[in-house]
């Protein structure tokens, strides 16, 4: 299985079914009227584990405990380590995490906290997917992808199977857009079954993968990238994700990062909710001029996707 | 009537029927593994005008429609302010809110965002109230109290039914006390059903009404208060409210500001909800020696009030 499908998608909602948290959709009268749409987000920072990934992540362990699996390593310190961790402990696997030895204490210590051993090694994600794959062979683990695998994708479209159920009516379903399986899982459970309503990626200006890939008609591979948006730095989509992309995302959109920053708190003052800047991306676009072009007057679902930020980067952020 | 009954409760629940946001209780397994207790949190701060306040008075000016009142006037330009514009706008009611001349432009901004009337009067709560009084009668307004008045009473104690309803093994329910009325409110809701489920009320060492007039045997106004938790400075309990609280709420306890300081930040990264410090004061409570010593192993709700929060004021409150 190379693709996420409907079925596949719906297996994982089942799987899910009683394990994570319903996340309803959350609405904000002002921030509808600033953004001139019934806007509603989906509000996946109140997940467990604080992310979506949770979703991904737990999919694919189960079906590796299917398997018979011994045991699962990924070499994420970020909210897909995080997953990976509670996912394995509620299946009593032992799960290994490899970080960067410039990982930060405090998702070092989520990690543990789920009880996953962590090993730190290499700064480079180059470096940290070669040792993980020593681990696997060592061990006797398998290697639970962030993104280019149809089981973790098939577990992130659960998400877009949630929105149609709960807002029928949705007319566009705004996503962030990292490595590319959040939205290729979403935009293949809405495509399949309505296709009439739109999916619009979104990424940071200084990481703009899919948007750089869709305007040269190939798979593009990013220099560098940078951006406060830590879980959407990546350098390019999947080998996997891009052509689920290119097929079924009808729009590609970025935001500079001075948005985001705005946005972070405006989600904080008429939300209330705490949004890691990956998560506020979308919020950010849909209140800019061109969101406001682009969907005014419709009903639209922006996708909030985690609520893991550093309180210390929260409290640098000038409020605006 | 000078107190809710549970009658009075249960029609207030049916007139806010369909008009307030459910807001089902929150859970973290790290909080709760922190406080050694099973804590879920009625987060009011995801409720409309982003306190309980609306409760209270919607239920009120519910009342005062029905008798054929001509506007409302209230002196409050905090949560209770916003709450009586949000409410008298749903009923096409002009409403005018006496604001002292030193409020911040965020909170008259709230107010007039929901259309009501501000009028700056005065720098003490003794004028603004006089002033309230004088409004009432030139221009046929009633006044809506913030918390000494049996409407806005039942129409908080609806809160205490829905955790009930949503938690009936819940054995014990902690409330922040300002002026009394959300704890008058929730209390009657919950010893008129079911006795047996503990009433705890909090306040901030230096707002600590409830606490000095029970150990004193009467109702104690202090002559002075002070908190970052601004809706529980008030000087005393009011004379509906004491008789209530003395006789329905089992234990009153205290907090410090360091306490409050260190659960925001808490809230925020756990249960990634924006709380404002005098949302927090339970959840400072429950997280504290006294709190695992007092309720350890139970079933306990945290009542987050609200959450409009200064963002400045968050920035410059210390990570812990
Ligand atoms: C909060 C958050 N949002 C969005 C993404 C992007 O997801 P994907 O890599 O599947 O595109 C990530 C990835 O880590 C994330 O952590
Ligand atoms: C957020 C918040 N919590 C608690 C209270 C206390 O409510 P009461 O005055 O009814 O005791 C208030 C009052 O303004 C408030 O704004």
């Amino acid at each position: 299985m190379t693709a996420p499908t409907l079925t596949s998608i719906r297996e994982a909602k089942e799987r899910l079914h009683g394990v994570i948290h319903a996340t309803p959709l959350a609405h904000s009268t002002s921030l509808s009227e600033e953004a001139g749409m019934d806007l509603r987000f989906k509000p996946e920072n109140l997940q467990i584990t604080g992310s979506f990934k949770i979703r991904g992540a737990f999919n694919k362990i189960k079906s590796l405990v299917d398997a018979g699996a011994k045991g699962v390593v990924t070499a994420s310190s970020g909210n897909h380590g995080q997953a990976v961790a509670w996912a394995a402990r509620y299946f009593g696997l032992p799960a290994r995490i490899i970080v960067p030895t410039t990982a930060p204490a405090i998702k070092v210590a989520s990690a543990r906290a789920f009880g996953a051993e962590v090993e730190f090694f290499g700064t480079r994600s180059r470096e940290r997917l070669e040792r993980a794959e020593q681990v696997a062979q060592e061990l006797g683990y398998v290697f639970v992808p962030p993104y280019d695998d149809a089981w973790v994708m098939s577990g992130q479209g659960t998400l877009g199977l949630e929105i149609l159920q709960e807002w029928p009516d949705v007319e566009a379903v705004v996503v962030p857009i990292g490595g590319g399986g959040l939205i290729s899982g979403i935009a293949t459970a809405i495509k399949e079954t309505r296709p009439d309503v739109r999916v619009i990626g979104v990424e940071p200006e200084g990481a703009a993968k899919a948007f750089q890939s869709r305007q040269q008609g190939r798979r593009v591979e990013l220099p560098g990238t940078e951006s406060l948006a830590d879980g959407l730095i990546t350098l390019a989509l999947g080998h996997l994700t891009h052509p689920i992309v290119e097929r079924y995302v009808d729009d590609l959109y970025t935001v500079s990062e001075e948005a985001i920053q705005q946005t972070l708190w405006r989600l904080m003052t008429r939300l209330k909710l705490v949004v890691e800047p990956s998560g506020a991306v979308t919020s950010a676009f849909l209140l800019s001029e061109q969101g406001r072009a682009r969907l005014g007057g419709r009903r639209v679902v922006a996708v909030i996707s985690g609520g893991n930020v550093d309180p210390e980067v929260l409290r640098t952020i000038p409020v605006q």
